[in-house]
This record gives C-alpha cells, sequence and structure tokens, in this order.
C-alpha cells in the first residue's frame, strides 16, 4: 500500500512527488514519462519565477531534471478510474491496479470538452482506454477520436483489433493508415444510442458503431472519480487542496484558472502538505 | 496612480511581479532588493520544480535574474501602512506615499510573534519604522529590537538621535557600537505604560524608555493594514487570493502554511490574476 500516488505529470503532480520525495514518503508518480503535450507546445513562458523567459522545452528539461534529481521515477500508467474504498484507495490503470492511502490528483485539463452523449454513454460504449477496453471490440465497428499525437500508438492498437475503424484526429499530422480505418475530419456533434452506444454524429456525416474510444491526454475529473464533486469541469478544492474525498487532493489546471505552471507548482506543493498531514493524524 | 502595488520581495511578489509584467499592467515591485533574509540563509531547496537541489542563494539569483529579464525594478522601499481610501490604496513609506488601484501584499511572515503590548503601544510609543518616527525621539531614551543583521543600519540611524538606546539584536553577529548604545540580550517580554509605552521588560531586567522600535524584515499584516481579517497571524484570503478588503490580494507566507517557495511563487501567481480580474471588472 503506497502513501500516495499522485495522478499527472505536470508542474503539479511533479512538485507534489518532489514534496512528498523530501518528506519521506512512498508514493507513486503517475503518468507520462514525456510530461504534458501541453507543456512541449508553449512557446514562451516568461512568469515562472527563476526559469527566465524559458520555452515548454526548457521547462520541461527543467522538471524532469528536477524529478532525476531527486531520483524519482515516472511510472509510465493511463490511470483510467480511482475508486475511494473507505479509508484507501484502489486506483485502476488498465489491467493494473494499486492502492493508496491518498491521492493527488494533477490530470490537468483537457481542452477539449466531453462531447453530448460522452459521459451517459461512458462504460456502455464509451471508452477513455485503448488497453482496458479494446479487446471487448474485437472484429467491430467503431470510432475514435484522438486528441493528441502523443496517443496514436493507442489508436494503431485498436486499429489492430476492430473491423472497421472511424478516426478523428484532432491534431495535425496523423499518421495512421490501413485498410480499415477510414479518416474523418473534426469533433463528434453527439455520441447517441439507446442502451448502448449505437452512432456517433459529425458534422457531415453520422457514423454507425458498436463503441467509442476517446484518447484524451487528460480525463475530466468526475470521469475518473465516482463521487467527486467538481463544477464547471473543475474539480472542487479547499486552499489545501482538500476535495470532497476524504485523502483525496487535487492540484493544479484541473482545480481551475489561472492555468498558470506557477500556480500549478504551488498547489502541488500544498497538496504534497496535506497528504502528509493526512497522513500524520491516521496514525 | 498605479494598477498595482506589489508589497514585498520573496517569491510570492516576484511572481505577481512577473505575471503583471506580461499582462502590460503598470506596478511598483516594493521591498528589499536582495530580497529577503530568510532565502540566503536558505541551505537546500529539493521541491522547487525546475530548479533542482539549489541553495538559498542560488534560488534568490534565480528570482533576481526572472525580474532582470522581465525589466522588473524593485522600488527599495518599507511600507510602514496601507490604507484603503474607498475604490484605491495609499501606501505610506516612511515620508513618501503612493497610490494604487490594487495592492498585493506578499510581506512573508516574520518568525517572531508580535511581543505583549506591541499591537497595543502602536504608534503610541511603538514604532517599525526608524526613518518615519526617528526624529520623534532625538535625545530621548529608547530600545531597539532588531530581527535581523539587515536591518543594523536602521539601528546606527536611531543611536545617532538617541541619549540612550539599548539594544536587543535578536541575530548573530551584532556589530553596532557607540557611547549611549547598550546591548542587551534576548526578546523583550513585555511593553508596558499608560497612555503611551513607558518600560520594556526582558526576563533579566526592566528598561524604562520613551520609546521602542521594532525593526523587522516582515509586519504582521493586520498592523500593516487596518481593517484587514487575519487569522493566528496570517492574512484571510479565498482561493483566488482574495482578502476581505476589495481590490486588496494577497499571497505568499502571510497568507498561511506551508511557507513554502513554490507555495508562495503560485499564489503570487494567482494574486496577480485576480488584479487583472478585477482591474478589467472596474473599467
Amino acid at each position: 500500500m503506497y502513501d500516495c500516488i499522485i495522478i499527472g505529470t505536470g508542474a503539479a503532480g511533479i512538485s507534489a512527488a518532489l514534496t512528498l520525495k523530501a518528506r519521506g514518503k512512498n508514493f507513486l508518480l503517475m503518468g507520462s514519462k514525456g510530461l504534458s503535450p501541453k507543456i512541449s507546445a508553449a512557446e514562451k513562458i516568461n512568469n515562472y519565477p527563476g526559469l527566465p523567459a524559458v520555452d515548454g522545452e526548457q521547462l520541461k528539461a527543467a522538471l524532469l531534471r528536477s524529478l532525476e534529481s531527486a531520483g524519482i521515477e515516472i511510472t509510465p500508467a493511463q490511470v483510467t478510474g480511482v475508486y475511494d474504498m473507505g479509508g484507501h484507495f484502489g486506483v485502476l490503470c488498465g489491467q493494473d491496479s494499486y492502492e493508496a492511502k491518498t491521492i493527488i490528483l494533477a490530470t490537468g485539463v483537457e481542452a477539449v470538452k466531453p462531447v453530448p452523449g460522452e459521459l451517459e454513454f461512458l462504460g456502455r460504449g464509451v471508452s477513455y482506454c485503448a488497453t482496458c477496453d479494446g479487446l471487448l471490440y474485437k472484429g467491430k465497428k467503431i470510432v475514435v477520436v484522438c486528441t493528441s499525437k502523443d496517443m496514436e500508438e493507442e489508436a494503431e492498437y485498436l486499429a489492430s483489433l476492430a473491423s472497421e475503424m472511424y478516426y478523428a484526429p484532432l491534431y495535425k499530422g496523423a499518421a495512421l493508415s490501413g485498410e480499415n480505418v477510414h479518416i474523418i475530419g473534426g469533433m463528434p456533434q453527439a455520441i447517441e444510442g439507446g442502451m448502448r452506444v449505437e452512432r456517433v454524429v459529425f458534422k457531415d456525416r453520422t457514423v454507425e458503431c458498436d463503441g467509442v474510444f476517446m484518447l484524451k491526454s487528460a480525463l475530466a475529473p468526475s470521469a475518473l472519480v465516482p463521487g467527486l464533486k467538481a463544477e464547471g469541469g473543475h474539480v472542487l478544492v479547499d486552499r489545501q487542496c482538500r476535495t470532497n474525498l476524504s485523502g483525496l487532493f487535487a492540484a493544479g489546471d484541473c482545480t481551475g484558472r489561472p492555468y498558470q505552471y506557477a500556480k500549478a507548482a504551488g498547489e502541488g506543493n500544498v497538496a504534497a502538505h496535506s497528504v502528509c498531514d493526512y497522513l500524520a493524524d491516521k496514525k
């Protein structure tokens, strides 16, 4: 049982990890080894104190150096669900599961809002995770929406399973091909069906399908953690980064604006201190 | 009239300044050009994201580089009072005064708690500012308590005015001498008197005097800003770093624990965004 699992490798997650390490806690830092796709895309960051006028790649390199210097490794897992087990938490990553006394959510915000029907059909034909649910759609017809080049690999895996795959990349330079792959442009307008997903509506056409994969670099927190209070897509937290679930904390963009590296790093630090306080109280 | 005056040059104040600069605001950053005495004393900081395993001097140098790179100068003033003028603020620095539409308090925390009687006799024999009130004590008998080597210069100035000066340095290596200077050890236990200060009680002795100077690198926020809500020595703020006074924001250690550079930098960023929102709403 870990003291804490930190979900997300942006500035908030990394800041939390550095502080938990300094406090001698036993934790996992889960997310992408490439940190967030957004950070690499940042052109110029003039207001992260101590790193004058860096671009996204330089800030990313500096954050990775901090992790290395502290001896912290990223566990490259895509978390698909967090469950409050009453006193501790279960974290699902596809087939793997982990347990921890506390959680710090630092998942960022997905610029892409949920499509109408997406949350409604989650688990009934809508999936966020190719590794977890891909096999359920072997030989079936699926739609795959992918928000980032990073995740193209997951889409390739799905293409290897599906009979027909309609691929909607929301990024430039999609490089996915195959006899069964049909590229379609744009964001879905709606996901529709009865008991399960039956079709996805795009601007120009409607695709009948058995399932929809929404491959996103960040999930809506309310999709990730049942029972978590959120408002306008942001996790509700107090000044100590506590959520409505005891032992579960949140930090960074997922808690709301401003979407800024300094703010995220600050909240990661606060959340980590709150974890330490919480663990001390439980003893 | 400035858009904002930031009071304090720790990580919170600098972070706020970088963001206000990026947003094109017209502001002053007031405080010590040497930043805070605490930062130089920090031995090793392992959890400021992006600056792996720096010591205090290195972090200080990095923060100063950020200011320089952004073209921000520190106005080296010691703020002695902030007054809500209804719609804007007056900032007093000894004889000088400034006006601004908004204020960001980033004054840090003074490790030294107020002495019993200190706040009670403030303005009636207790002063925080040698430059402002020194001349009132020309030829008089005073007690001077100084928390930091940095401020010894102010104590010297007071020694040049007073007939007798009892000097209580709360730091090591005090280098103040003079026929009229009497060094005494330790923290005062109480400041006492009737309408005005009459004496200061130390552990071993009681000193009769006309006035007491408490030279501190950070002032209690409630001593600085009349009407400001504080609790346990910390300014009460919400998640947007808003205080109970409209247009006045606070960030960093002065808002409470954890006393951490990352947390302070994060709050400075948030406070600056709140200033921008406030100014936009007022238009």
